[in-house]
Protein backbone atom coordinates (compact mmCIF):
# COMPACT_ATOMS: atom_id res chain seq x y z
CA UNK A 1 0.00 0.00 0.00
CA UNK A 2 1.27 3.56 -0.81
CA UNK A 3 1.96 6.31 1.87
CA UNK A 4 -0.86 8.22 2.43
CA UNK A 5 -0.91 11.77 4.04
CA UNK A 6 -3.65 14.49 4.22
CA UNK A 7 -4.08 17.00 6.29
CA UNK A 8 -5.48 17.43 9.64
CA UNK A 9 -7.04 19.97 12.13
CA UNK A 10 -7.51 19.55 15.44
CA UNK A 11 -10.15 22.33 16.95
CA UNK A 12 -11.57 23.44 19.54
CA UNK A 13 -15.30 24.10 19.70
CA UNK A 14 -17.70 26.10 21.28
CA UNK A 15 -15.33 28.33 22.80
CA UNK A 16 -13.57 31.12 22.53
CA UNK A 17 -10.57 30.44 25.06
CA UNK A 18 -7.79 28.09 23.58
CA UNK A 19 -8.10 24.49 25.37
CA UNK A 20 -11.52 25.23 26.80
CA UNK A 21 -13.64 23.86 24.38
CA UNK A 22 -14.57 20.42 23.09
CA UNK A 23 -12.04 19.24 20.86
CA UNK A 24 -12.90 17.42 17.14
CA UNK A 25 -9.76 16.04 15.15
CA UNK A 26 -10.77 16.94 11.48
CA UNK A 27 -9.25 14.99 8.59
CA UNK A 28 -9.61 16.04 5.23
CA UNK A 29 -9.93 13.70 2.89
CA UNK A 30 -11.49 16.31 0.36
CA UNK A 31 -8.49 15.53 -2.23
CA UNK A 32 -8.76 12.03 -1.76
CA UNK A 33 -11.47 9.58 -3.39
CA UNK A 34 -13.69 7.42 -0.65
CA UNK A 35 -12.01 4.40 -1.69
CA UNK A 36 -8.50 5.27 -0.67
CA UNK A 37 -9.71 4.97 3.06
CA UNK A 38 -11.66 2.18 4.23
CA UNK A 39 -14.06 2.42 7.25
CA UNK A 40 -12.13 0.40 9.62
CA UNK A 41 -8.65 2.79 9.34
CA UNK A 42 -11.44 5.66 10.08
CA UNK A 43 -12.28 3.64 13.09
CA UNK A 44 -8.73 3.10 14.22
CA UNK A 45 -7.99 6.52 13.79
CA UNK A 46 -10.50 7.75 15.62
CA UNK A 47 -10.18 5.09 18.55
CA UNK A 48 -6.43 6.40 18.59
CA UNK A 49 -6.88 10.32 19.00
CA UNK A 50 -9.45 9.29 21.72
CA UNK A 51 -11.12 12.32 21.40
CA UNK A 52 -14.93 12.15 21.71
CA UNK A 53 -15.38 12.64 18.26
CA UNK A 54 -13.02 12.40 15.34
CA UNK A 55 -14.72 13.38 11.40
CA UNK A 56 -13.83 13.05 8.14
CA UNK A 57 -14.50 15.55 4.85
CA UNK A 58 -15.38 14.20 1.77
CA UNK A 59 -16.25 15.69 -1.96
CA UNK A 60 -19.98 15.31 -1.60
CA UNK A 61 -21.96 14.05 -4.69
CA UNK A 62 -25.00 15.75 -3.66
CA UNK A 63 -25.37 18.93 -5.81
CA UNK A 64 -26.76 21.49 -3.32
CA UNK A 65 -24.00 19.95 -0.80
CA UNK A 66 -20.29 21.55 -0.14
CA UNK A 67 -19.12 18.25 1.28
CA UNK A 68 -19.92 14.82 3.15
CA UNK A 69 -18.91 13.82 6.45
CA UNK A 70 -18.59 11.11 8.38
CA UNK A 71 -18.35 11.01 12.27
CA UNK A 72 -16.82 8.22 14.48
CA UNK A 73 -16.28 8.04 18.21
CA UNK A 74 -13.56 5.99 19.54
CA UNK A 75 -15.63 2.83 19.32
CA UNK A 76 -18.54 3.63 16.62
CA UNK A 77 -19.53 5.45 13.51
CA UNK A 78 -22.12 8.35 14.30
CA UNK A 79 -24.60 9.44 11.77
CA UNK A 80 -24.38 13.18 13.67
CA UNK A 81 -22.94 14.84 16.21
CA UNK A 82 -23.30 17.96 17.24
CA UNK A 83 -19.66 19.81 18.06
CA UNK A 84 -18.02 17.86 15.42
CA UNK A 85 -20.43 19.37 12.77
CA UNK A 86 -19.59 22.95 13.79
CA UNK A 87 -15.32 22.34 14.67
CA UNK A 88 -15.70 20.44 10.46
CA UNK A 89 -17.63 23.26 9.15
CA UNK A 90 -14.79 25.57 10.58
CA UNK A 91 -12.16 23.75 9.60
CA UNK A 92 -13.58 23.09 5.85
CA UNK A 93 -13.85 26.81 5.28
CA UNK A 94 -10.17 27.00 6.46
CA UNK A 95 -8.99 23.78 4.53
CA UNK A 96 -10.97 25.62 1.53
CA UNK A 97 -10.40 29.19 1.94
CA UNK A 98 -13.06 30.67 -0.20
CA UNK A 99 -12.52 33.67 -1.90
CA UNK A 100 -15.96 35.20 -1.22
CA UNK A 101 -17.03 34.33 2.67
CA UNK A 102 -20.50 32.42 2.44
CA UNK A 103 -23.20 32.90 4.69
CA UNK A 104 -24.40 29.28 4.93
CA UNK A 105 -23.27 26.07 4.06
CA UNK A 106 -24.70 22.45 3.76
CA UNK A 107 -23.35 19.15 5.02
CA UNK A 108 -23.81 15.72 3.83
CA UNK A 109 -24.07 12.99 6.85
CA UNK A 110 -25.84 10.23 8.11
CA UNK A 111 -28.91 12.10 8.62
CA UNK A 112 -28.97 13.66 5.55
CA UNK A 113 -28.65 17.60 5.11
CA UNK A 114 -27.21 19.90 8.09
CA UNK A 115 -28.11 23.65 6.96
CA UNK A 116 -25.56 25.63 8.47
CA UNK A 117 -25.21 29.66 9.10
CA UNK A 118 -22.28 31.71 9.27
CA UNK A 119 -22.79 34.84 11.09
CA UNK A 120 -21.42 38.31 10.57
CA UNK A 121 -18.74 37.54 13.57
CA UNK A 122 -17.91 34.09 11.67
CA UNK A 123 -19.73 32.25 14.28
CA UNK A 124 -21.56 29.16 12.69
CA UNK A 125 -24.48 27.25 13.94
CA UNK A 126 -26.61 24.30 12.62
CA UNK A 127 -29.92 23.97 12.08
CA UNK A 128 -31.03 20.38 14.02
CA UNK A 129 -33.11 17.57 12.72
CA UNK A 130 -35.26 16.97 15.64
CA UNK A 131 -36.98 13.25 15.27
CA UNK A 132 -39.38 13.66 17.38
CA UNK A 133 -39.00 13.27 21.56
CA UNK A 134 -40.37 10.98 24.08
CA UNK A 135 -41.32 11.94 27.57
CA UNK A 136 -40.20 9.56 29.91
CA UNK A 137 -42.74 9.43 32.98
CA UNK A 138 -41.88 6.32 34.76
CA UNK A 139 -41.17 6.54 38.07
CA UNK A 140 -38.71 3.61 38.12
CA UNK A 141 -36.44 5.50 35.21
CA UNK A 142 -36.77 8.46 37.62
CA UNK A 143 -35.74 6.22 40.92
CA UNK A 144 -32.87 5.02 38.76
CA UNK A 145 -31.25 7.99 37.41
CA UNK A 146 -31.81 9.80 40.40
CA UNK A 147 -29.30 6.55 42.23
CA UNK A 148 -27.09 6.85 39.14
CA UNK A 149 -26.73 10.70 39.50
CA UNK A 150 -25.88 10.25 43.30
CA UNK A 151 -29.48 10.82 44.39
CA UNK A 152 -30.46 13.40 42.40
CA UNK A 153 -33.09 15.63 42.66
CA UNK A 154 -34.92 15.50 39.51
CA UNK A 155 -37.87 18.23 39.01
CA UNK A 156 -39.57 17.16 35.30
CA UNK A 157 -39.77 14.04 34.02
CA UNK A 158 -37.08 13.26 31.76
CA UNK A 159 -37.67 13.66 27.65
CA UNK A 160 -35.43 11.52 25.59
CA UNK A 161 -34.93 13.60 22.23
CA UNK A 162 -33.67 11.91 18.71
CA UNK A 163 -31.62 14.06 16.94
CA UNK A 164 -30.37 11.04 15.15
CA UNK A 165 -28.87 10.13 18.69
CA UNK A 166 -30.68 10.06 21.59
CA UNK A 167 -29.79 11.96 24.57
CA UNK A 168 -32.34 11.75 28.13
CA UNK A 169 -32.70 15.46 29.02
CA UNK A 170 -33.13 15.56 32.90
CA UNK A 171 -33.44 19.03 34.42
CA UNK A 172 -32.63 19.30 38.14
CA UNK A 173 -33.57 21.88 40.39
CA UNK A 174 -30.60 24.85 39.89
CA UNK A 175 -27.09 25.12 38.45
CA UNK A 176 -25.31 24.28 41.27
CA UNK A 177 -26.91 20.91 41.33
CA UNK A 178 -26.13 20.10 37.87
CA UNK A 179 -22.50 21.43 38.54
CA UNK A 180 -21.84 19.25 41.97
CA UNK A 181 -23.60 16.36 40.47
CA UNK A 182 -20.96 13.12 40.31
CA UNK A 183 -22.56 10.43 38.40
CA UNK A 184 -21.80 6.46 38.84
CA UNK A 185 -20.81 6.10 35.28
CA UNK A 186 -21.09 2.43 35.10
CA UNK A 187 -24.74 2.66 36.11
CA UNK A 188 -25.39 5.44 33.75
CA UNK A 189 -24.26 2.84 31.16
CA UNK A 190 -26.49 0.00 32.11
CA UNK A 191 -29.31 2.51 32.24
CA UNK A 192 -28.19 3.75 28.48
CA UNK A 193 -28.47 0.11 27.52
CA UNK A 194 -31.62 -0.62 29.31
CA UNK A 195 -33.48 2.41 27.88
CA UNK A 196 -31.67 3.14 24.43
CA UNK A 197 -30.17 6.33 24.52
CA UNK A 198 -26.84 7.59 24.17
CA UNK A 199 -26.38 9.38 27.50
CA UNK A 200 -27.45 11.72 30.02
CA UNK A 201 -27.90 15.62 29.71
CA UNK A 202 -28.52 17.08 32.93
CA UNK A 203 -29.70 20.94 32.99
CA UNK A 204 -30.62 23.36 35.85
CA UNK A 205 -31.50 27.06 35.28
CA UNK A 206 -29.72 29.91 36.24
CA UNK A 207 -31.49 32.03 38.95
CA UNK A 208 -34.47 30.92 38.00
CA UNK A 209 -33.66 32.72 34.43
CA UNK A 210 -35.42 30.32 31.74
CA UNK A 211 -33.02 31.25 29.16
CA UNK A 212 -29.81 30.43 31.10
CA UNK A 213 -28.65 26.98 31.54
CA UNK A 214 -25.59 25.16 33.01
CA UNK A 215 -25.65 21.99 31.43
CA UNK A 216 -23.87 18.75 31.55
CA UNK A 217 -23.30 15.67 29.18
CA UNK A 218 -22.59 12.20 30.61
CA UNK A 219 -22.28 9.23 27.40
CA UNK A 220 -20.65 6.27 29.41
CA UNK A 221 -22.04 3.96 27.27
CA UNK A 222 -19.74 5.15 24.28
CA UNK A 223 -16.71 5.23 26.53
CA UNK A 224 -16.68 9.25 26.63
CA UNK A 225 -17.79 9.53 30.84
CA UNK A 226 -18.47 13.42 30.22
CA UNK A 227 -18.19 15.43 26.79
CA UNK A 228 -17.07 18.84 27.54
CA UNK A 229 -19.40 20.73 25.76
CA UNK A 230 -21.89 18.85 23.49
CA UNK A 231 -23.60 20.67 21.00
CA UNK A 232 -26.68 17.56 20.04
CA UNK A 233 -26.97 17.92 23.83
CA UNK A 234 -27.83 21.54 23.68
CA UNK A 235 -30.80 20.77 20.86
CA UNK A 236 -31.88 18.00 22.71
CA UNK A 237 -31.52 20.16 25.76
CA UNK A 238 -33.25 23.36 24.24
CA UNK A 239 -36.26 20.30 22.83
CA UNK A 240 -36.90 19.56 26.06
CA UNK A 241 -37.05 23.17 27.62
CA UNK A 242 -39.55 24.27 24.96
CA UNK A 243 -41.57 21.24 26.01
CA UNK A 244 -42.40 22.78 29.46
CA UNK A 245 -41.59 26.44 28.87
CA UNK A 246 -44.04 26.28 25.68
CA UNK A 247 -41.86 29.76 24.20
CA UNK A 248 -44.26 31.35 21.52
CA UNK A 249 -41.72 33.72 20.19
CA UNK A 250 -38.37 32.87 18.55
CA UNK A 251 -36.38 32.60 22.01
CA UNK A 252 -32.21 32.27 22.42
CA UNK A 253 -31.42 30.28 25.20
CA UNK A 254 -27.52 30.56 26.31
CA UNK A 255 -26.07 27.33 28.05
CA UNK A 256 -22.67 27.08 30.12
CA UNK A 257 -20.82 24.04 29.86
CA UNK A 258 -17.57 22.12 31.27
CA UNK A 259 -16.80 23.51 34.01
CA UNK A 260 -17.02 20.93 36.21
CA UNK A 261 -14.05 19.32 34.00
CA UNK A 262 -12.16 22.71 33.41
CA UNK A 263 -13.52 23.74 30.39
CA UNK A 264 -15.34 27.30 29.44
CA UNK A 265 -18.04 26.05 26.95
CA UNK A 266 -20.72 28.59 25.91
CA UNK A 267 -23.36 27.54 23.40
CA UNK A 268 -25.69 30.14 21.70
CA UNK A 269 -28.60 28.17 21.10
CA UNK A 270 -32.48 29.39 19.48
CA UNK A 271 -35.77 28.35 19.86
CA UNK A 272 -36.65 29.74 16.38
CA UNK A 273 -41.11 30.14 16.53
CA UNK A 274 -41.71 31.00 12.81
CA UNK A 275 -44.83 32.87 11.76
CA UNK A 276 -47.01 29.51 11.38
CA UNK A 277 -46.27 28.44 14.99
CA UNK A 278 -43.78 25.68 13.44
CA UNK A 279 -40.37 25.34 15.52
CA UNK A 280 -36.71 24.83 14.76
CA UNK A 281 -33.71 23.89 17.27
CA UNK A 282 -30.28 25.66 16.46
CA UNK A 283 -27.09 25.71 18.29
CA UNK A 284 -24.06 27.73 17.35
CA UNK A 285 -20.81 29.06 18.79
CA UNK A 286 -17.07 29.70 18.19
CA UNK A 287 -14.54 27.51 17.24
CA UNK A 288 -10.84 27.39 16.71
CA UNK A 289 -7.65 25.84 15.13
CA UNK A 290 -5.27 24.47 17.74
CA UNK A 291 -3.45 22.09 15.83
CA UNK A 292 -2.74 22.33 12.23
CA UNK A 293 -0.70 19.92 10.31
CA UNK A 294 -0.81 16.44 8.94
CA UNK A 295 -1.85 12.82 9.33
CA UNK A 296 0.11 9.71 7.93
CA UNK A 297 -2.68 7.31 7.47
CA UNK A 298 -0.63 4.89 6.63
CA UNK A 299 3.45 4.94 5.73
CA UNK B 1 -0.25 37.68 25.29
CA UNK B 2 1.40 37.61 22.14
CA UNK B 3 0.44 34.17 20.43
CA UNK B 4 2.61 31.68 20.80
CA UNK B 5 2.89 28.59 18.33
CA UNK B 6 4.98 25.80 19.09
CA UNK B 7 5.97 22.63 16.85
CA UNK B 8 4.29 19.89 17.27
CA UNK B 9 3.75 16.41 16.77
CA UNK B 10 1.38 12.88 17.96
CA UNK B 11 3.26 9.76 18.02
CA UNK B 12 2.13 6.35 18.03
CA UNK B 13 4.84 3.81 20.50
CA UNK B 14 5.39 0.30 21.08
CA UNK B 15 3.75 -0.57 17.79
CA UNK B 16 5.20 -0.72 14.06
CA UNK B 17 1.17 -0.57 12.81
CA UNK B 18 -0.08 3.09 12.38
CA UNK B 19 -3.46 3.74 15.19
CA UNK B 20 -2.43 0.13 16.60
CA UNK B 21 -0.10 1.90 19.70
CA UNK B 22 -0.18 3.71 22.32
CA UNK B 23 -0.17 7.75 20.90
CA UNK B 24 1.36 10.28 23.14
CA UNK B 25 1.06 13.88 22.22
CA UNK B 26 4.63 16.09 22.13
CA UNK B 27 4.97 19.49 22.11
CA UNK B 28 8.40 20.88 21.19
CA UNK B 29 9.41 24.12 24.13
CA UNK B 30 12.78 23.31 23.07
CA UNK B 31 13.22 26.91 20.94
CA UNK B 32 11.06 28.92 23.95
CA UNK B 33 12.09 29.56 27.51
CA UNK B 34 10.19 28.39 30.51
CA UNK B 35 8.44 31.00 31.74
CA UNK B 36 6.84 31.01 28.23
CA UNK B 37 4.15 28.66 29.12
CA UNK B 38 2.75 27.46 32.74
CA UNK B 39 1.87 24.52 34.48
CA UNK B 40 -1.79 25.16 33.97
CA UNK B 41 -1.47 26.00 30.11
CA UNK B 42 0.52 22.53 29.97
CA UNK B 43 -2.44 20.75 31.95
CA UNK B 44 -5.52 22.63 29.89
CA UNK B 45 -3.80 21.11 26.83
CA UNK B 46 -3.61 17.47 28.41
CA UNK B 47 -6.66 17.45 29.65
CA UNK B 48 -7.82 18.78 26.23
CA UNK B 49 -5.93 16.22 23.96
CA UNK B 50 -7.70 13.30 26.01
CA UNK B 51 -4.30 11.77 25.65
CA UNK B 52 -3.21 9.11 28.36
CA UNK B 53 0.09 11.63 28.28
CA UNK B 54 0.77 14.95 26.63
CA UNK B 55 4.54 15.98 26.93
CA UNK B 56 6.52 19.03 26.60
CA UNK B 57 10.02 18.53 25.32
CA UNK B 58 12.48 21.77 27.05
CA UNK B 59 16.08 22.38 26.80
CA UNK B 60 17.82 20.88 29.71
CA UNK B 61 20.12 22.86 32.40
CA UNK B 62 21.90 19.53 33.04
CA UNK B 63 25.02 19.17 30.88
CA UNK B 64 25.17 14.97 30.68
CA UNK B 65 21.29 15.69 29.38
CA UNK B 66 19.76 16.05 26.25
CA UNK B 67 16.20 17.39 26.82
CA UNK B 68 13.67 17.96 30.08
CA UNK B 69 10.47 16.56 29.82
CA UNK B 70 7.65 17.51 31.76
CA UNK B 71 4.69 14.52 31.41
CA UNK B 72 1.19 15.46 31.68
CA UNK B 73 -1.95 12.63 32.38
CA UNK B 74 -5.45 14.88 31.55
CA UNK B 75 -5.44 15.17 35.24
CA UNK B 76 -1.99 15.94 36.58
CA UNK B 77 1.44 15.63 36.11
CA UNK B 78 3.82 12.63 36.22
CA UNK B 79 7.07 12.69 37.63
CA UNK B 80 8.04 9.62 35.16
CA UNK B 81 5.60 7.61 32.88
CA UNK B 82 7.12 4.72 29.88
CA UNK B 83 5.76 5.24 26.61
CA UNK B 84 5.41 8.97 26.43
CA UNK B 85 9.67 8.52 27.24
CA UNK B 86 9.75 6.37 24.28
CA UNK B 87 7.76 8.95 22.18
CA UNK B 88 8.99 12.01 23.14
CA UNK B 89 12.68 10.67 22.60
CA UNK B 90 11.74 9.35 18.96
CA UNK B 91 9.65 13.06 18.65
CA UNK B 92 13.37 14.33 19.97
CA UNK B 93 15.55 13.06 17.22
CA UNK B 94 12.42 14.09 14.65
CA UNK B 95 12.38 17.92 15.54
CA UNK B 96 16.68 18.18 16.26
CA UNK B 97 17.30 16.08 13.30
CA UNK B 98 21.25 15.33 14.54
CA UNK B 99 23.60 14.50 11.73
CA UNK B 100 25.49 12.03 13.47
CA UNK B 101 22.24 9.50 15.10
CA UNK B 102 23.32 9.06 18.59
CA UNK B 103 23.57 5.84 19.96
CA UNK B 104 22.13 6.78 23.53
CA UNK B 105 19.91 9.59 24.90
CA UNK B 106 19.53 10.77 28.65
CA UNK B 107 16.21 12.74 29.56
CA UNK B 108 15.95 14.97 32.72
CA UNK B 109 12.36 14.36 33.97
CA UNK B 110 10.63 14.31 37.50
CA UNK B 111 12.70 10.81 38.61
CA UNK B 112 15.69 12.34 38.12
CA UNK B 113 17.51 11.43 34.75
CA UNK B 114 16.59 7.94 32.53
CA UNK B 115 18.79 6.49 30.22
CA UNK B 116 17.95 5.68 26.50
CA UNK B 117 19.73 3.52 24.26
CA UNK B 118 19.17 3.18 20.66
CA UNK B 119 19.88 0.54 18.93
CA UNK B 120 20.77 -0.46 15.14
CA UNK B 121 16.86 -0.38 14.14
CA UNK B 122 16.57 2.79 15.44
CA UNK B 123 14.27 1.01 18.60
CA UNK B 124 14.24 3.28 21.78
CA UNK B 125 14.81 1.52 25.08
CA UNK B 126 14.87 2.70 28.41
CA UNK B 127 16.48 1.88 31.49
CA UNK B 128 13.72 2.16 34.20
CA UNK B 129 14.51 3.60 37.74
CA UNK B 130 12.83 0.60 39.97
CA UNK B 131 11.90 1.96 43.44
CA UNK B 132 11.68 -0.90 45.36
CA UNK B 133 8.61 -3.29 45.12
CA UNK B 134 6.19 -4.79 48.27
CA UNK B 135 4.25 -7.98 48.35
CA UNK B 136 0.68 -7.54 49.10
CA UNK B 137 -0.12 -10.38 50.75
CA UNK B 138 -3.14 -9.57 52.03
CA UNK B 139 -5.74 -11.49 51.19
CA UNK B 140 -8.39 -9.17 51.82
CA UNK B 141 -6.55 -7.30 49.11
CA UNK B 142 -6.62 -10.08 46.64
CA UNK B 143 -10.42 -10.99 47.23
CA UNK B 144 -11.08 -7.08 46.76
CA UNK B 145 -9.01 -7.03 43.43
CA UNK B 146 -10.69 -10.60 42.42
CA UNK B 147 -14.14 -8.85 42.67
CA UNK B 148 -12.91 -5.30 41.19
CA UNK B 149 -11.49 -7.55 38.24
CA UNK B 150 -14.84 -9.62 37.56
CA UNK B 151 -13.97 -12.78 39.73
CA UNK B 152 -10.81 -13.05 38.09
CA UNK B 153 -8.47 -15.70 39.26
CA UNK B 154 -5.05 -15.07 41.00
CA UNK B 155 -2.23 -17.53 41.06
CA UNK B 156 0.18 -14.72 42.92
CA UNK B 157 0.47 -12.28 45.78
CA UNK B 158 0.17 -8.93 44.14
CA UNK B 159 3.22 -6.81 43.67
CA UNK B 160 2.65 -2.84 43.96
CA UNK B 161 6.18 -1.75 41.70
CA UNK B 162 7.27 1.58 42.16
CA UNK B 163 9.04 3.24 38.87
CA UNK B 164 8.16 6.92 40.44
CA UNK B 165 4.65 5.99 39.58
CA UNK B 166 3.18 2.58 41.47
CA UNK B 167 1.39 -0.13 40.00
CA UNK B 168 -0.36 -3.17 41.29
CA UNK B 169 0.74 -6.10 39.15
CA UNK B 170 -1.20 -9.16 39.61
CA UNK B 171 -0.36 -12.35 37.57
CA UNK B 172 -3.47 -14.82 35.98
CA UNK B 173 -3.59 -18.30 34.56
CA UNK B 174 -2.86 -17.20 31.23
CA UNK B 175 -2.85 -15.21 28.55
CA UNK B 176 -6.26 -16.08 27.71
CA UNK B 177 -8.01 -15.09 30.90
CA UNK B 178 -6.11 -11.71 31.13
CA UNK B 179 -7.49 -10.92 27.64
CA UNK B 180 -11.14 -11.65 28.27
CA UNK B 181 -10.66 -10.27 31.55
CA UNK B 182 -13.53 -6.72 32.26
CA UNK B 183 -12.82 -4.78 34.88
CA UNK B 184 -15.54 -2.63 36.94
CA UNK B 185 -13.61 0.49 36.62
CA UNK B 186 -15.25 1.93 39.37
CA UNK B 187 -14.04 -0.30 41.73
CA UNK B 188 -10.34 -0.52 40.40
CA UNK B 189 -10.42 3.77 41.27
CA UNK B 190 -11.92 2.92 44.53
CA UNK B 191 -8.94 0.34 45.62
CA UNK B 192 -6.18 2.62 43.94
CA UNK B 193 -6.76 5.19 46.64
CA UNK B 194 -7.03 2.92 49.53
CA UNK B 195 -4.19 1.21 48.45
CA UNK B 196 -2.40 4.14 47.09
CA UNK B 197 -1.42 2.98 43.68
CA UNK B 198 -1.87 3.82 39.99
CA UNK B 199 -3.78 1.17 39.06
CA UNK B 200 -3.67 -2.55 37.81
CA UNK B 201 -1.21 -3.99 35.88
CA UNK B 202 -2.50 -8.01 35.10
CA UNK B 203 -0.64 -10.19 33.46
CA UNK B 204 -0.53 -13.96 32.27
CA UNK B 205 2.00 -16.40 30.67
CA UNK B 206 1.80 -17.65 27.10
CA UNK B 207 1.24 -21.09 26.74
CA UNK B 208 3.50 -21.63 30.07
CA UNK B 209 6.31 -19.69 28.58
CA UNK B 210 7.82 -17.90 31.07
CA UNK B 211 9.58 -15.20 28.29
CA UNK B 212 6.39 -14.72 26.37
CA UNK B 213 3.20 -12.74 28.13
CA UNK B 214 -0.04 -10.99 27.32
CA UNK B 215 -0.68 -7.66 29.77
CA UNK B 216 -3.50 -5.19 30.44
CA UNK B 217 -3.13 -1.72 32.22
CA UNK B 218 -6.14 -0.35 33.92
CA UNK B 219 -6.12 3.26 35.66
CA UNK B 220 -9.30 4.79 35.73
CA UNK B 221 -7.91 6.76 39.31
CA UNK B 222 -6.24 9.10 36.41
CA UNK B 223 -8.95 8.83 33.66
CA UNK B 224 -7.43 6.16 32.03
CA UNK B 225 -9.74 2.94 31.93
CA UNK B 226 -7.45 0.96 30.44
CA UNK B 227 -4.20 2.16 28.68
CA UNK B 228 -3.86 0.49 25.69
CA UNK B 229 0.23 -0.49 25.52
CA UNK B 230 1.96 0.56 28.69
CA UNK B 231 5.97 1.30 29.17
CA UNK B 232 6.15 1.69 32.73
CA UNK B 233 3.81 -0.79 33.58
CA UNK B 234 5.79 -3.56 31.20
CA UNK B 235 8.68 -2.52 33.84
CA UNK B 236 6.39 -2.77 37.17
CA UNK B 237 5.14 -6.48 35.43
CA UNK B 238 9.04 -7.77 34.38
CA UNK B 239 10.13 -6.42 38.32
CA UNK B 240 7.32 -9.12 39.81
CA UNK B 241 7.92 -11.60 36.99
CA UNK B 242 11.49 -11.57 38.40
CA UNK B 243 10.16 -11.82 42.00
CA UNK B 244 8.60 -14.86 41.35
CA UNK B 245 11.36 -16.33 38.59
CA UNK B 246 14.42 -15.50 39.80
CA UNK B 247 16.21 -15.81 36.88
CA UNK B 248 19.85 -15.53 36.91
CA UNK B 249 21.10 -14.66 33.35
CA UNK B 250 19.64 -12.07 31.20
CA UNK B 251 16.48 -12.67 29.89
CA UNK B 252 14.10 -11.26 27.10
CA UNK B 253 10.68 -10.89 27.68
CA UNK B 254 8.39 -10.26 24.91
CA UNK B 255 4.93 -8.62 25.52
CA UNK B 256 1.87 -7.93 24.18
CA UNK B 257 -0.74 -5.54 24.81
CA UNK B 258 -3.77 -3.96 23.78
CA UNK B 259 -5.21 -6.66 21.41
CA UNK B 260 -8.76 -6.26 23.21
CA UNK B 261 -8.78 -2.33 23.02
CA UNK B 262 -8.16 -3.13 18.62
CA UNK B 263 -4.34 -1.98 19.01
CA UNK B 264 -1.49 -4.50 18.66
CA UNK B 265 1.44 -3.32 20.72
CA UNK B 266 4.52 -5.27 21.27
CA UNK B 267 7.40 -4.53 24.14
CA UNK B 268 10.46 -5.39 24.32
CA UNK B 269 11.60 -5.78 27.48
CA UNK B 270 14.81 -6.83 29.30
CA UNK B 271 15.91 -7.96 32.66
CA UNK B 272 19.43 -7.84 32.64
CA UNK B 273 21.91 -10.07 34.95
CA UNK B 274 25.09 -8.18 35.65
CA UNK B 275 28.17 -10.38 36.28
CA UNK B 276 28.00 -8.89 40.04
CA UNK B 277 24.52 -10.58 39.58
CA UNK B 278 22.67 -6.61 40.12
CA UNK B 279 19.41 -6.38 38.33
CA UNK B 280 18.16 -3.74 35.91
CA UNK B 281 15.12 -3.20 33.81
CA UNK B 282 14.37 -2.31 30.53
CA UNK B 283 11.86 -1.68 28.26
CA UNK B 284 11.48 -0.53 24.24
CA UNK B 285 9.98 -0.62 21.31
CA UNK B 286 8.86 1.01 17.73
CA UNK B 287 6.89 4.68 17.59
CA UNK B 288 5.91 6.38 14.36
CA UNK B 289 5.17 10.06 13.74
CA UNK B 290 1.41 10.06 12.83
CA UNK B 291 0.66 13.49 12.75
CA UNK B 292 3.27 16.54 12.28
CA UNK B 293 2.53 20.08 12.86
CA UNK B 294 2.40 23.11 14.67
CA UNK B 295 0.13 23.92 17.88
CA UNK B 296 -1.94 27.09 18.35
CA UNK B 297 -0.87 27.61 22.75
CA UNK B 298 -2.28 31.14 22.93
CA UNK B 299 -4.37 33.05 19.90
Amino acid sequence: MAPLTVPFKQMDVFTSVPFKGNPVAVINCLDINDDQITKEQMQSIATWTNLSETTFLFKTKLKECDYKLRIFTPVKELDFAGHPTIGSANAFLQFTKPTTKPKSLKQECGVGIIDLKIDENDRISLKANVNGYEVMDSQELKNEYSSALGDLKIINDPITVNTGIKWLVIFTQDSKTCFDCDPNYTKIAQLSKKYDNIGVILAGKKSNDNQQYEMRAFAPVINVNEDPVCGSGSISCITAIQHYEKFVHTTNISITQGGRVNRDGRLFTIIKVSEDKSITYHTGGDALCLVDGKINITI
